[in-house]
């Protein structure tokens, strides 16, 4: 495939490299496709690779992958012509300093029962996979992981044990603000396993290396 | 552990059944607790089990499961004295139909750029994951999963190779409408990666069976 890339920090550069070594032919855009930093990342990514303006690799390609900081995509989007163009989109809508998303909900329903629930020490857990798979987390030798937050760390500590009795390993999300978090993980488990058609017998591992 | 269970259906039976096996002391809530199929559930959690009331299972109990439907969560948790308990609250504010979320947010970044990029084909990918996992997505012999949404089935397809061609497990999360929850599993992984001290080597597999 002819892909662009628009945004070639971090990100862009990552996939871009990997697209060019697996034979694709990749354009980085920017501002200054002459300067050393472009000269070094086309370097890096060998011969399938080159540098252009924005305009110029989304004319060239095909697929254009969208990998700018939030605040300059909307400039950077609308600058081009976009007619019949497969954009992928790997922006994220984040507020400055990691403090949440643009378009995020603006409480949960955990941060709803902690009012409710007065002088209770809250900890959001079990709300991520179905009960099947609490009844039953090992997939083929693979313990599901099961992530959990809360403000309390004596009350978390009782519930991590609560959550590995229970079969699962247990990862501490961390304050009940992540059940913000939480709840569109579970949203997503839910869709994909009622409407997307991947059944129930599916849950989430969280790798470390 | 002495164990209260609030909303003794699927999830709380499966949790309460796993619980009492595992030697810890369950008390399963029921507006009936003297019904069959109360009876029924002690029978198969064990010795370890017994049913009551919602105010006596949560006055025997440190720690009480909350597993109510949504629409009665307030009642319970309102009906009950909550002084000094550990309360797990494994519920979601869902929407009937699987609609969305009561707090869920109303747009996302993907929509708006799909928005802003007229005549694209918008597929939202490789936002969940940072640079790092980009460069390098196998974990001790495991890859980790991408996951994309996007209303274009051929675009979706094009994006999928991408996906695969960057080393990554490729799963359709449906729709560009599901922005909404890949953009919340970003910033999971960014606040786990940068603010809960997980560091940044961290990524998540789709288990099967």
């Amino acid at each position: 495939m002819r892909i662009g890339v628009l945004g070639s920090g971090n990100v862009g550069g990552a996939l871009g490299k990997r697209w060019a070594a697996a034979g694709h032919s990749v354009v980085f855009a920017s501002r200054q496709p002459d300067s050393a930093d472009m000269a070094a990342l086309v370097a890096a990514a060998g011969e399938n690779a080159r540098a252009a303006t924005a305009a110029e690799a989304v004319a060239a390609s095909d697929v254009i992958l969208l990998a700018t900081p939030w605040p300059a995509t909307k400039g950077v989007v609308e600058g081009v012509t976009w007619e019949g163009k497969v954009l992928i989109d790997a922006t994220n809508p984040l507020l400055p300093g990691l403090k949440g998303l643009e378009f995020a909900n603006q409480t949960s329903g955990g941060e709803q029962v902690a009012a409710w629930a007065k002088g209770a020490k809250i900890v959001k857990a079990f709300n991520t996979v179905g009960y099947n798979v609490m009844e039953n987390p090992e997939f083929g030798g693979r313990r599901a992981t099961l992530l959990y937050c809360g403000d309390d760390s004596a009350a978390k500590s009782a519930v991590r044990e609560l959550v590995e009795a229970a079969g699962f390993v247990a990862e501490d999300a961390g304050p009940l603000l992540q059940a913000r978090l939480l709840e569109p993980f579970a949203l997503l488990w839910i869709t994909l396993a009622m409407v997307e058609g991947y059944g129930r017998e599916i849950a989430f591992s969280l790798l470390r290396r």
